[in-house]
């Protein structure tokens, strides 16, 4: 049986998803902002990565996370308490949460729907929390987006371990091209989706460290294990992969695309 | 013998690059502004699809235009005339320009480096003819960066044809993630870099044309016959590529991404 969730969650995921978070918000949370008083429910928070940025983006709007593992949204809560934010956080399945209809007036999705089977299916079942005319605001990767130099086929087949183990768990780590026609398929209107792109080289070491190898680098090393159960990789492929990963890091360059798209009920 | 420059110098190819020019000009050439008086020279203008831009942006700067084809600098002469902007052409081969030392306070490149065997050993070449402290702007594609949805093998083995046939011709399809190190290794200093993204899909169909089909699309179109006579491909496996870029342009998304340099002497 897959775990669902490909990236696992051990303190050390946790702490490559804060970077990540640190490093990307300005970019991925360009435009979401809210009104005062706006009812913001955020689907599939997680440890409280994009909620904290959210939060502190939106400081009078009233945020709701939710997310369907416990200790998860214990991770959130201690995020949230320590910079002094106040959300409310609710453990639930996003195809069942306790909230009536139209109880929100914007909905936030960032990083859930690569991991779901049927992300139109996930989408249409939470539309219901949103009042008619509220906006949805979806973030998505796209790891057939990344590029590196040095060119490596050995990173690269190491990225392929990662976008096929994230497919055998049901998900797809290439979703972000595909936003726009999830985004019409699951009803919504005036669907728009703009790439979101994220650069490091060496005349940005901050980039490098937070990006390259905090992110991007790490959220491959995540896998290892798996590909190797899966025999997806052998043990001197997968490190000659991640040498080239690291090698893009030290004095080369990285690129890749994240996908924004915002659309109205 | 390979033919050097991958895309050829039909009417057809012409009228791509000024397609290509015009819906991209807005994001590729943000910031590409020089002071009046301002020296500047383009290396490599071809027909002038990017000359048109750089004229009609910098109506007060003395752009002077150099390439290599005298077939394409005419056309680039008609264009220019048919905007009343001012550019002084010149042919001559960029290893040998008539023009003095530090003569220009500028210089601009844009899709020239990819075609080259050694982009660095250029640049060095022409960096004789900025004064020192001017600045030089990049433009580079990077064919590895377009993605596609639906996605398709087939897409992806034509796209593959089209970087291949460039490698084979001495140049370089994937320059742009590795713009960063040829800059540096011109000898150029304060050397920055960032992704210049596009992305097309059915909520903005004039991208969709301008773009997906008559930029990108027919950028691999163009190459087909010599990828058949290279023996890359076969007519079917071809139409199948073609097919598969069609249904992007038709219902689908595409995204590419080009990356922007600059750097100074």
């Amino acid at each position: 049986m897959p775990e669902p969730y490909v990236h696992g969650y051990s303190p050390r995921e946790a702490r490559r998803l804060a970077d990540q978070a640190n490093v990307l918000a300005d970019r991925l949370h360009a435009g979401v902002r809210y009104p005062a008083g706006a009812r913001v429910l955020e689907v599939g928070c997680g440890v409280g990565a994009q909620t904290l940025h959210l939060a502190r983006n939106n400081p009078h709007s009233a945020i709701t996370a939710v997310d369907i593992s416990p200790a998860s949204l214990a991770a959130a809560q201690q995020l949230l308490a320590g910079v002094g934010a106040t959300v409310d956080f609710v453990q639930g399945d996003l195809f069942a949460l306790p909230f009536p209809d139209a109880a929100f007036d914007h909905l936030f999705v960032c990083f859930v729907l690569e991991h779901l089977p049927d992300p139109v299916d996930a989408l249409r079942h939470v539309t219901r929390y949103l009042r008619p005319g509220g906006s949805l605001t979806v973030i998505e990767g796209d790891h057939g987006s990344f590029l590196c130099h040095p060119q490596s086929a050995d990173a690269d087949a190491a990225v392929a371990c990662l976008i096929e183990l994230q497919r055998r768990a049901g998900g797809d780590g290439c979703i972000g091209r595909r936003l726009y026609p999830v985004l019409c398929a699951a009803g919504f209107a005036d669907a728009r989706v703009e790439p979101v792109p994220i650069y490091a080289d060496p005349s940005a070491p901050d980039a490098v460290e937070a990006f390259t190898r905090n992110t991007f680098n790490a959220m491959v090393a995540g896998v290892e294990q798996r590909a190797l159960e899966a025999g997806l990789t052998t043990r001197d492929a997968w490190q000659r992969g991640m040498d080239a990963l690291e090698r893009a890091a030290a004095d080369g360059t990285a690129s890749y695309c994240f996908f924004r798209g915002t659309a109205t009920r």
